[in-house]
């Protein structure tokens, strides 16, 4: 039995149907390797923009179950196209979307989680010596109701389905040549990663490295599948291997370095410092869905009896933010709250952070000289976080990046489709 | 229980997003008059062209089942769109493509029979209240292959599934206001009919009024569906009834004129009579897959001991047929080959006709008054056609409207997607 290697391909790498064609040798060329390949394609450039729009002339709020109808139709566009250049370029292809395969979902619209994937179809195809081409993003659960994934769907079909099929890769090809160790458009000579741990990756995505999906990493960690960030346009160039920390070869103290613009700080001041304070304000958040990240309570002033307290949360949602502070005004009897939207938090991530303390002290000391002023802290085992003012954020990232012997000889070729500037 | 009509919306009737909030309008009146509601849509306007564009883009002949899986997808659309417009109406509605039916088809790409639809799941909606929208055109087969039906396809889907769900009445709707006695941009007096049996409706589609395909003719007979053909424009406008000839109130001598200009005529001259030779030529025609509407065998001239054999083919398959005629030469012995490709098929077709001998009569006076010459004649039980010079073929539809009382006071309102031109 051969090996089974996943491949998939984004929107913009099928985006037209020369694309398409070029998508085909990356396939031929995988399969030349020896391999069984599977192939998992999103739909096709902006077809979902434009079936979004027609959507929204209809119904200002149309319902999750058509609009995954809707929507799992422009996967069914480029599995058949792509399966169709596959055979003019002489490779046997069978298109399969996700009730065909049985990507097995429940029955969440919009956002559903996939709960088994049947592998039987499609090893009859790969038996037959076929690249089976997989309708990524799009589920189907026990009654044939069609579901969607939801953000990072596509990455997660693939993920999963090379979980399902023990495949011993998933290469996620796009149109970033890898996972860099900061923003190339910040710092021209960041360098691209080899090898990452998956828990790395896992803090890099979530501070704005988006190269991929969380989810798709977190899918990838829990099946232990070897995950490849690469090009679609320079297939030579191999990308970066997303593994195991246990399988990685080299344990650099700081694998990259990222800036997130996205977030605001509010402060709470003058919170009487009684117990239950606290749950009562983010629990209240939390009632309203709003993700709080980092927190940091002062310390009580004793004479006055009163806790000054900070957090971060996503911009959008600081007008639902207020409306519960206000409501809990009366029990926490704050004195004022103080909104600071001008933030950058920026982080160092590294695998090999642990154990040396080192890391953290070196990095405040980098943004004091800098003269750039902390303004909260935050830690985990494998991540140091630091809001700074946010037009402090590049300057922050080039030191540490520097200091921390990241930067390339090499000045990287910046495409599109990278995180916001920072 | 309610009674259920099957209403079926092509693709100039679901266009855009304005039609079908339009086509949105005239399920929720049908299901205001108290009767449960199954709507079946073809893929919107021009999306079949553009997909099939594509497909022409990476494979100069695609395979027909990666070309099933990228047409269906195109239903997929309009059945999402039209739920969320029927519920934005607050019309409860739900979407289901013919896998989640389970309209089962043979094992044949672009061109699948229905074999069974299943019911239970539309039931299941339609008991709940919902009205449900349904992919035309497309099917699937035991092992889950994505069908579609080939010519006429969304049509048949509409019938074969009023017929499944006994419904009381199949209303097609369209662009144009009903059944015609003849083309309204040839007879502007042409007069709409308010019914016709199966029959003669079938002989006037096989004559070139194709308001529907055969097809979905022969499936309405079949199962004993009514059908109504209709506008979506004029929603007054009750279009024109087609059923049973012992249903119909009314039995015209003569119902309709139509013409035909899509064959050829072929005469091969001197062919030896010995038994077998006509079906030797026949047999070759029907081996290549070319239909033959009319022969013609002349009397035997005894002398010579030789026959000429007239037969009618669809211009497109002159090239084949040639080939054949090479091939039987030998045995055919025929002196040669006269191609006549200027001839028009006049058809008048009533189930009336039956047993007035008069009739056939009256056809060939009046063709003969009009100057005009019949190369051949055919006739079934319910229709007579000549062939005539292309040249004449207006004036001969005109003359023969007028003589079997058919014009209408009116002038019809002429739209698209009418027959051809004649």
């Amino acid at each position: 039995m051969k090996n089974i290697v996943v491949q998939k391909f984004g929107g913009t790498s099928v985006a037209d149907t020369d694309k398409i064609k070029n998508v085909a040798k990356a396939v031929i060329k995988e399969r030349n390797n020896g391999n069984d390949v599977v192939v998992v394609v999103s739909a096709m450039g902006h077809t979902t923009d434009y079936l979004v729009k027609m959507a929204k002339e209809i119904s200002e709020n149309p319902s999750s179950r058509e609009m995954d109808m809707l929507l799992s139709t422009g996967e069914g566009v480029s599995i058949a196209l792509l399966s169709m250049a596959l055979q003019a370029q002489g490779c046997p292809a069978v298109s399969m979307n996700a009730i065909q395969v049985g990507i097995m979902t429940e029955k969440v619209h919009s956002k559903a989680r996939i709960i088994n994937i049947k592998t039987d179809k499609i090893r009859r195809h790969l038996d037959k010596g076929e690249v089976v081409v997989v309708a990524g993003f799009q589920g189907v659960t026990d009654d044939l109701e069609i579901t969607t994934l939801g953000r990072g769907g596509s990455d997660t079909s693939a993920v999963a389905l090379a979980g399902a099929l023990n495949a011993i890769r998933c290469d996620i090809y796009t149109d970033v040549e890898g996972v860099y160790t900061t923003d190339p458009r910040v710092v021209p000579n960041a360098s691209r990663l080899d090898e990452i741990s998956y828990e790395e990756m896992l803090e890099l995505a979530r501070v704005g490295a988006n190269v991929l999906h969380p989810r798709a990493v977190e899918t990838a960690k829990q099946y232990k599948v070897p995950l490849r960030v690469r090009s679609t346009f320079k297939l030579d160039n191999l990308g970066t291997l997303i593994l195991g920390v246990d399988e990685m070869e080299l344990h650099r103290p700081v694998s990259g370095v990222a800036s997130d613009l996205s977030q605001l700080r509010i402060v709470v001041c003058d919170v009487k410092d009684n117990p239950g304070t606290a749950a009562v304000l983010f629990n209240g958040l939390a009632n309203e869905n709003i993700s709080v990240d980092m927190i940091i309570q002062s310390y009580a002033r004793k004479a006055l009896n009163t806790n000054d307290i900070a957090f971060t949360i996503d911009k959008g949602d600081l007008d639902k933010a207020m409306e519960i502070l206000e409501k809990v005004k009366k029990d926490l009897e704050f004195s004022n709250v103080f909104v600071d939207d001008k933030i950058a938090k920026i982080s160092i991530v590294g695998a090999g952070m642990i154990d040396r303390p080192g890391i953290a002290a070196t990095m405040f000391k980098t943004l004091a000289d800098l003269g750039i002023n902390i303004k909260m802290i935050s830690t985990s085992e494998i991540k140091i976080s630091c809001i700074v003012a946010e037009d402090k954020a590049k300057e922050a990232v080039i030191g540490l990046h520097k200091v921390f012997h990241l930067d390339s000889e090499e000045i990287a070729e910046v495409k599109g489709d990278l995180p916001p500037e920072v």
